[in-house]
């Protein structure tokens, strides 16, 4: 088993290739144009007018004084529209708000004026009447008996539940030697990409709308706004411009806005662009939600797990977004890391008067990760064993069905677990350090997300100088995708990926994709990017042979028979237009991920592969003051074979960076419904001088069905180090700290054995 | 044989129907974005310093105080580049002048400045030291020894020649009983296209080129200019915004224009816009040739035409353009409108020191027309004879083919000339006005422009709503391709038009293409859409079988068994994209013209189809002014099948009225190389009160080629007009106008018998 770096086990010819890119050089010298720049001739500047109540009752609106100022164009109010409820799983929103508001930041109305200027000052001149209703802003408050009720389709302010049960816990208790139990508590945190959200919207005469804005599935985002807003999908086109960051906050983006730039423009006509300030990104985002964790586990005196028992309270805010898909990750993903026969977790989603929440890169993978390897590391404590031997001991190998039905092919989580604890020097722990090592497990892409379109096809087409364009539904928001597409089809095609162009940003053109989350993008839409290439490489070498005469091999651009004749690839390009009247030769891949859908009961497959990861961390604490100094971060990855290692080791250091961040530094604060850190001057990310040293590793492993045997990468690098750092902390002052972000203060207080008071 | 309006023979199910789409009414309601009104961010305004000598030595050029202005970015120089030549026929021009500039326009300076007004503020502020040189600036004196020279590569100013000889024209005169000879000569006139050219060029890191802007023939200019700017092909990209008017002008556009935006974005590494001012347009676009024929032709008693004698010079001005190509047209398309046997045709292409030239819809038949069927009422009157007898006598129909090859098929032009005459009150004239009627053959494409790209290709595409999408590389600018291919398509398809969206502007994405020019649009182009459509139908309708278990019907958007199981359209589509994991449904239509290259001595029968027609004039010259009345314009046309009455009336009204301002209005004055009327304040156009009344006539007849017997329609509708006016005038007053325009100053003196001083 080798580990990169190191050898040369990657897919790409060499690391050169693997930021040799048009578009990696137009990012770094400031070419990039993203769609925060743009701007459409006659277009017009959209603003919302949000409620300040978090919650109340609407009395009235008059939006007269609006409507005189000189140079807005339109005001629109719930009440003046049609308007469809919608929701990306349950539909309990609407573009405007009738009657009520429910948080402070829901949408009451929307201006589109000459400018920004005379929007805000249109805004500004919207008078609302509001009686006051009392909030709920405790999730656990909001699900008690008589607490103020948020919406009249979900009684009791339960958005979501689930039990899921597997074996029986009970008997699981009974056969333990040990129990450790604990309750762990996390914020809402902020995608914080650089660029806010925003939207052009552009309609013609017949109602066919463009939107301009960059999504993760820019598909997906068309249907749900083709739904609501009554228009055939094949009328609704998403062009997207550069992504500036998107972390799973882009994968539907900011629904509002592109609702709202939709309807003004339908109203007046002209095309309205939408761009949210920062702080309008903080209060009426859809940032990761916040958890309460409420966990329970039995373990053997000699480490095996016998059981595991949560009762998970996820805060939903005012509205649903991702909410239940967010919970019912996070409340089973982690269970499939460790061979743990015996389950049984509740898990609820609680409406409050606050920011509507969703999911940030890895669907809350990393939220659980925090808690379970913490806990983990409380019963190895206990049991005096070194928390490595404890993981070791019940982590899921190759061939393993695990609890919840998902089948282990290619893993190497044992390895990583190893070789992470080699690195950060495991068995010779410096005195006075803290170490931590945790695991992860993270799906490749999931068959139930949207069953009937799992798969991803690609186009691959012949241009008539020889290069080749890959027409794609998947999307590169930063993370590599059109890069290592490139280098498959390169593989494939036997040329340079620089001969190879990407086009993925117009939903016009491109195949229906589910687009970019559930690091599906490398394994299934690469697998078809190589089906793809192959059919191509197929054709090509069949007309190669009737034109040469003989079967010929491509390399290096040339199609090459065994006497020496040879036809390069311009000249196959050019016969085919010619013989097709101008159609391009182009070959068809799509790809069917094997798996399998839930059945009732929540058990099934529901992935073609799955990537493991182990981090571990070396840690000190000041005793005096609680500071944390991290020494290092090692990070290893099993997520096959590694195709672009340049563009993996930008998604292990910026994942680490963000759980970081998660871990120590982020986390939305609240004064009852009010977010009072709404910026990045009070919101506390971690910056270049806070990033300790990380030490990514890469097993050299090689899955099946993966192109090329590689597997993802973008979810699961931000996994295992809130598990890994929160075991440093807790090995360094011998206990755990029980909620995040692990401020100084929490730790100070935590070694001390007291609680803190946030 | 029905004549239209009055009946329904169109292909569209309704008059209503034929403009019911966004594109048309975006445009009506000021929606429509060209290209003069796009932005792009971090744009540069780019602009050109020109010569302001017809021919002149450049010794120096210092860019020192251009370059010194805060905000100039870049100042190019033909001197500082590596530079190619270029051309479209012949490769007579480079980006910059180095040198020598030879006519007053000619590009010697690019500036890309921060805004239009620094940019033209540098172009002032360069300095630039001319010698000039003896310029030539008639055609006749260029051709003649000792005359200023402006290529090394052309002595003589010759750009090109031809001698076409069919028959024995010695014979043909030998056995006339009548001849007549005569001298006409054009002007060179402007599209006049309301949009003025502009061009956004954008380069990404790696000189992966965009431009955006619009033209008739995308793909042909993208490999012109990667040639030229050594770039591969699928490195180039045009993205087409809507045209603002082509007529010709737009199949290669202004090539300066994007060159020069190309050079100054890889030089700043920003976007640059060049968009040409009125003058510009007028003064370095590449306007109609200007013609002078000497013309002889011999007739029988009987009206039988036995040889006709020309020689034809055409003043291509300083840099070649389409000159050979349009001189070619003009030499020999009237020829295979009569019965000629015998035909001795000398063609000169003469360089002069003045704007060069180019072509204008209809390549120079329509300039023909005048001068031939002008000398054709000159034989009628000599013999006596009715002209429209003389007409009908030697026209050819059905089955013939003519003097140089040309095999003609469907042919009503016999029709066109009954139907005109009929139509004007040919055999009931009015004292005191004139009449004249001329007739048209025009080609619908030619297998010679481009040889291995003769043909057209399309896909439709089945979207998830059931309806439809064209991926086409024809253009719409104007003249309605769009709806005219989504009839055809729906035709087959038996939907609505409205269900069908043309998508035809980014090279990106069309199949190669020739695009749009010579009448090939609807025929050729409009065929291949009727293939696809008709492979897409074939393909719903095998998954509509298997999925209902029986054949089905499609009508309506839905399948029907006999036994009236149904299946819609959505539900095709959404099973074929499950099972292909997101590619969509599409069928794939190329059709490849029948039709024969011309032989060694221009033989051959260069376009699958030919289109015919007849104009017919009434007019009124006031003897006191010669001021002229038109009374009344008839315009039959056999064109196939009309597809869409309303785009076609179009066609007809817009080109008789552009006829009317190429014989009675426009044309470019000159004093040596300096245009006169650089502008619409002193060019000539036809306004709508100079518009008489037209009366639009199509011949109800059906093409074996064309889709749905369709033939093309958009270049013939100005050819016959001129012939027609000026045989009117010419009945009027009893003697011919020899030279256009014929102004009333003109018509005065030829019927004073006396020659008019320009």
């Amino acid at each position: 088993m080798k580990v990169l770096p190191g050898d040369q086990a990657t897919v790409s010819a060499s690391a050169e290739e693997d930021f040799q890119s048009a578009e990696v050089w137009d990012k770094v010298s400031g070419k990039t144009v993203y769609g925060i720049d743009l701007r459409l001739p006659g277009m017009l500047a959209g603003k919302i007018l949000r409620s300040p109540h978090a919650h109340a009752r609407i009395k009235s609106i008059d939006i007269t004084g609006a409507l005189k100022l000189p140079g807005v164009r339109a005001v629109l109010t719930g009440a003046d529209m049609k308007q469809k409820p919608y929701g990306i799983v349950v539909k309990d929103e609407l573009p405007l708000a009738v009657d009520t508001v429910r948080y402070i930041g829901d949408e009451v109305a929307a201006v589109a004026a000459v400018d920004e200027e005379t929007a805000r000052r249109a805004v500004e001149a919207i008078r609302v009447e509001y009686e006051p209703l009392a909030a709920v802003y405790d999730p656990e408050e909001a699900l008690q008996a008589g607490a103020p009720q948020l919406h009249g389709d979900f009684p009791g302010n339960l958005a979501w539940e689930r039990l899921l049960e597997r074996g029986d816990v009970a008997k699981g208790f009974a056969e333990a030697d040990v129990v450790v139990e604990e309750t762990f508590t996390t914020r809402a945190i902020n995608h914080a990409y650089l660029e806010p959200i925003s939207c052009i919207a552009s309609v013609d005469s017949y109602q066919g709308l463009t939107l301009y804005t960059a999504l993760q599935s820019p598909h997906i985002v068309r249907n749900l706004l083709a739904e609501t807003l009554d228009l055939p999908p094949s009328r609704v086109r998403i062009v997207g411009p550069a992504m500036g960051g998107g972390f799973g906050g882009r994968v539907f983006g900011n629904l509002k806005v592109y609702l709202l730039s939709a309807l003004l423009a339908m109203r007046t006509g002209a095309p309205v662009k939408i761009r949210l300030t920062r702080e309008e990104e903080f209060i009426a985002g859809r940032p990761m939600v916040p958890v309460i964790f409420k966990v329970k586990m039995g373990v053997r005196r000699d480490g095996t797990i016998t059981a595991r028992e949560s009762d998970i309270l996820v805060d939903n805010g005012a509205y649903s977004a991702q909410g239940p898909w967010v919970a019912k990750t996070i409340s089973e993903r982690n269970d499939s890391l460790y061979r743990i026969p015996h389950i049984r977790t509740r898990v609820r989603l609680a409406y409050t008067n606050k920011v509507p929440t969703g999911q940030l890169r890895a669907y809350g993978n990393q939220t659980a990760n925090y808690a379970y390897e913490t806990l983990l590391d409380m019963a190895a404590r206990k049991l005096g064993m070194d928390p490595l031997e404890l993981r070791l001991k019940n982590c899921v190998g190759p061939g393993d069905i695990t609890v919840h039905g998902l089948e282990i092919k290619s893993c190497n989580l044992a390895q990583c677990f190893k070789t992470a604890a080699a690195a950060v020097g495991w068995d010779q722990k410096k005195p006075g350090r803290g170490y931590g090592i945790s695991g992860a497990i993270h799906a490749n892409g999931s068959v139930v997300a949207h069953k009937d379109f799992r798969g991803a096809a690609a186009v691959v087409r012949l241009e008539e100088d020889g290069k080749f364009t890959i027409f794609t539904g998947e999307q590169d928001y930063g993370q590599g995708t059109h890069a290592v597409f490139a280098q498959i089809a390169a593989r494939v095609l036997n040329v340079s990926p620089q001969d190879i162009t990407v086009c993925s940003k117009d939903t016009a053109v491109i195949p229906y994709s589910q687009g970019a989350f559930a690091m599906r993008q490398t394994t299934i839409g690469g697998h078809a990017v190589r089906l793809a290439a192959e059919d191509l490489k197929q054709k090509m070498a069949g007309l190669a042979a009737e034109l040469l005469g003989a079967e010929a091999e491509l390399s290096g651009g040339v199609f090459r028979t065994p006497d020496g004749a040879e036809l390069p690839l311009p000249e196959i390009a050019y016969h085919w237009r010619c013989r097709h009247n101008g159609l391009a030769m182009t070959g068809e891949g799509n790809y069917n991920p094997p798996g399998s859908a839930y059945d009732s009961t929540g058990y099934g497959n529901i992935a073609v592969t799955y990537s493991f990861a182990a981090h571990a961390a070396e840690v000190e604490v000041d005793p005096q003051t609680g500071a944390l100094t991290i020494h290092k971060i090692v990070a290893v990855h099993d997520s096959g074979k590694i195709i672009n290692y340049t563009a993996s080791l930008g998604q292990v250091f910026g994942g680490v960076t963000q759980g970081l961040g998660y871990s120590c530094f982020e986390g939305y604060l609240f004064d009852g419904g009010q977010v009072l850190n709404p910026n990045f001057a009070t919101y506390q990310l971690p910056t270049a001088l806070d990033v300790p040293p990380i030490e990514p590793l890469f097993i050299d492993s090689e899955d099946p069905e993966g192109p090329f045997g590689a597997k993802g990468l973008g979810e699961i690098v931000q996994v295992p180090l809130l598990g890994a750092l929160s075991c440093a902390v807790a090995d360094a002052i011998g206990a755990p700290v029980t909620s995040l972000p692990m401020t100084a203060e929490k730790i100070y207080w935590a070694a001390a054995g007291k609680e803190c008071l946030e």
